[in-house]
């Protein structure tokens, strides 16, 4: 049953596979020391500047825990929203696996402000509290929203003023880039992040997410990551095949193609239920996901037809996701569901 | 340039492409909520019996953190061989990340013995001295032998005796199953095996091992398996592309083909240099690998030619790794390249 | 300068010095297997139920987070008020050393209420999500208040229907009892509670707390304890000289006098600060602190003279703690010092 | 019943409990601002150089665990004998708390020598073992032996000449000092030394180890400390009543006193038994140990009269341990059981 509950319900995109079948030629050096890893981390720096440094790893808990110990010392903590994947669906492992303190901040829409986070720098030179080293951000956000160029801008700025790096979690970047149109150095380099987690999976991949050193006071961390990523059990051994596929993806503007098209049935979808009476759209559609309220019972009767998740159980409030997969015939389908379910309640 | 410098360098067997290829249809639920893991799970429980519980991750390291982490409290400890990969070649790992403390033990060929394992079993209830909990054996062992059945039984008993658990790093299981002629059950359920990493990257997947929990003492660690694989950064989103492989390589005998195919190509190149004067093999050839000993300047010249690496900088020992994908050809141009640069030095 | 700055800048009790003299007397095993160790014990017992066990370590944060390790899994996690010691004052210690993640819930009073709580025993069985164990709160809280019986009950009550413990941090468990008027017993074994870390420092001693595990869901901890403390560096190697300190603290009611004294300054102050015009005290005083705001400019000048700590810089509260040795004559002077400054500025 | 089996089953000197109750004078801040601490560290610069920093702690393995914390990376690995406590008596709180991996050498005689070390300072740069970056040497050793200056020299040529640091753990190190009859600094900062745990607590104190970093590589660890020694649990609250102590220690020539006479009394035990048939002194005696076999049975009849512990099951190796307190009365009593009982089993 296709539906909307999750983007990594969908497949892989056709070029992935290719990818992983062109690789599959012969032998070639393990653990990255091979020509698709190289081209893979040129194309990063083509799309991230030249001073980007991409270090492939398998997932994406993977790629935010190898990230934020490369730029934490035992004693540093990391600022983020409530609603953050890190906070909320990584089973402890930034805390346990990483000993990274997490500095909580509760958000109306996923997105942290300097006027959230400044409260939380604080006690700087205090040996008994940790202190603040990262502001890591989801762009776009659990919640869907999208931070604008001036909202990143802004926490970098913040960030930097203080002596803190901004980390992004991209396991979406490509959706809030395109749902911003603006490139990917633009969105992260050019606005100040210092660090990112690149998703691939999410995108389209078999398998595989990046972190991204975009130099700044994250440069010094390159030493650390080949180490990091090692022990924290995220080296592949034939890395060619995940690699190629990033390589597959950065090549020309594939990137774009899933998660504009992921995005773009969002709104659609969006812009179907806002037209039905009783449906309450709870956040800004901005990327590939649509929060709603149903009339009680509406939800329930259309979770028998259609795959998606309840986000608050207490609320009632539901997740739409679309994906690089979802067809439009799909979403004007489960629209028009919606539209009689909630009919069949009124 | 193809060589023998490990069998990580060869690529994926058609059918681990192939069953990636055939997953890659329509949604599925991810983390393994799909038929593609619930079948992969089924044959698994027919190679290893019904009480086997099999978790897939991404990689060795991962594979054997999860497993150390899931059979150990804190405070345990895992006795290894001093050669062993936990010990040497996972950067840390199982202490940094697992927080097991390794009790390594010195072997001559890679193999730990119930006489040398039992000196380490001691200080029980002693809270000053971290408590032995797992002996853990790599089968094939890092140094290209095989333990034979009666040497498992052997080191299960002592284990089993003292309320240890036996753990096998199975990054090589197939081509010791292959060497012994024997099922992989009885290879390990059967012996007494506690628990398992069971390699899929080495025997000619594009990635993935699993962890698996054989029944006795290891089968309460079941419960504890999900949130520890998630913690550990090992839960793939996809999982299908992962399982898929697995289901593949577990159907009939597949997995049979190229571990054997190695072993035999180990044992041609074994046979061959063993006729060249000056060539001295240093461990049995039970398994893929070969080790030996050449005249000194011989390997730098040899490498010159043909990728392998120097396993013991002092002894100028070195190691040839044979893979799914070697060819008989290439092991004959390889021995006759070997007879060549040494009588060159003679 | 004696001041109000906090309760751990006294000294120590003379009680607490004669029994280090007094334990200092020929040879005694290590580690606490020693007669004045099991006396100590014995008293805790006496006090905490037959069934309680106690470990004494050094210091309150080694407390805390020896008996978080002792009653969580390393996927399991921690229910704590925001302000709670173990969230801001450890140095993310219970995190990074203790491998727990805390779910921080804020509180207008530094108390939690079942109704705080709740919402955040969710995801129970999801494998991305920590679980839920530990309910910890501080008694009496970082704020100075206490949590009544019926409110200490409640908690309880909720945990074990919820499946988890609730845990105490008692730095200033005495503090509350007295505040109370009930013995240790009934404050925390009888009303549910199922392991405490019992403070001394604070209360009079040179250094030295304990882990109590009360019994209940807590009792099979005590297997792991040993290992836990000893691997947490908090195991005292000359442990008679700790323990010794906490027999005199447990004969008879001496552990009540220090606390019951200090909670007698607190009010003391209180009740002469509350007549000042343009002091607010912020906080219910039920224990040795009081919270309260002055006019703009007189904590800088009072501070000046006296030793105390602004709590907040925003809003300029500040905290006056009372220790086991703040004399009345310290508190009135103290209290014309405020009402003087306080004039100054009107 | 006093006897042989640890120097931390004496009590405290005088002085120590002096320092104590004089220390219990008023108020002071805490955690270390405070005079008590203040001088205590002058001293410390006194004794080592004006280049140490020393950080109080509460014992033996929170010393070594922050400040091998201090000098590592996560990646980065500590070489060490097989023997030292680090490896077998701190219950793996190097591991599973400060993340470090130990690379065990073993040695006749518990010292590390360059020709032991070398072989483990290998595969520098590569991502899949860890990288050393510790040598640690127990002085006076747990097998009661003495490096002497040229030893440690030697020592640390190669740390540095590697690019690594020389730890002492130097919980006994005032008996080795006495041993050779040198001045601390001579022995640490001046033989090159980057990093030292200074022990108090067998030398005399209540309780209270320092970890001392001594200049050199070491230095840049000085702005971690405070935020590690408060994470790894080890600031003491009234840290006035631990600095007191070294304070005392460390004024004038205290310190040798207690350790002089130890050692003095482990001399005149071993002259005695020596003259004793069939008894085989099996360590050199430099310090306050003495290592020894004893016909079989007889240590067991002994144990009876004296207490003291079997070290090695196997061979029957006993250790009598002196302390600041035995008397000559107590060794010559012991060495005439030794006798004793020998003739008896002859």
């Amino acid at each position: 049953m296709r539906g909307f509950a999750s983007d990594n319900h969908a497949g892989a995109l056709p070029e992935a596979l290719a990818a992983i079948a062109a690789a599959n030629e012969g032998h070639a050096h393990s653990y990255g020391d091979d020509d698709w890893t190289r081209r893979a981390e040129a194309r990063f720096r083509a799309h991230f500047g030249e001073q980007a440094r991409a270090f492939f790893v398998f997932n994406g808990t993977g790629a935010n825990v190898v990230a934020l110990r490369a730029l934490c010392r035992p004693w540093e903590a990391v600022v983020c929203a409530e609603t953050a994947h890190v906070n909320v669906d990584e089973a402890g492992a930034p805390e346990h696996m990483g000993g990274v303190k997490l500095l909580p901040v509760a958000t109306p829409d996923g997105k942290l402000t300097p006027e959230l986070v400044q409260p939380r720098l604080v006690r700087f030179g205090d040996e008994h509290a940790v202190q603040p080293r990262v502001i890591t951000i989801s762009q776009s956000t659990e919640l869907g929203t999208v931070y604008s160029m001036a909202e990143v801008r802004a926490l970098a700025e913040l960030a930097h003023e203080q002596g803190l790096l901004l980390h992004v979690d991209g396991a979406r970047l490509a959706n809030a880039a395109c749902a911003l149109g603006v490139e990917l150095r633009e969105l992260t380099t050019d606005t100040g992040v210092d660090a990112l987690s690149f998703g691939g999976t999410k995108n389209g991949l078999v398998l595989g997410e990046a972190v991204v050193l975009l130099g700044g006071g994250a440069a010094k961390a390159a030493e650390a990551m080949p180490y990091l990523r090692k022990q924290s059990m995220q080296l592949a051994s034939k890395m060619r095949f995940v690699s190629a596929q990033f390589e597959a993806l950065l090549t020309g503007d594939l990137w774009k193609r899933p998660a504009a098209h992921a995005n773009a049935m969002a709104q659609r979808l969006a812009d179907a239920v806002a037209r039905v009476p009783g449906v309450t759209v709870t956040q800004p559609v901005q990327a590939n996901a649509v929060f709603a309220v149903l009339p009680r019972g509406a939800a329930e009767r259309l979770q028998q037809r259609f795959s998606f998740y309840t986000w608050d159980e207490r609320s009632g409030e539901v997740r739409w996701m679309c994906s690089w997969d979802t067809t439009g015939e799909e979403v004007d389908a489960f629209a028009a569901a919606v539209a009689e379910e909630v009919a069949t309640l009124v």
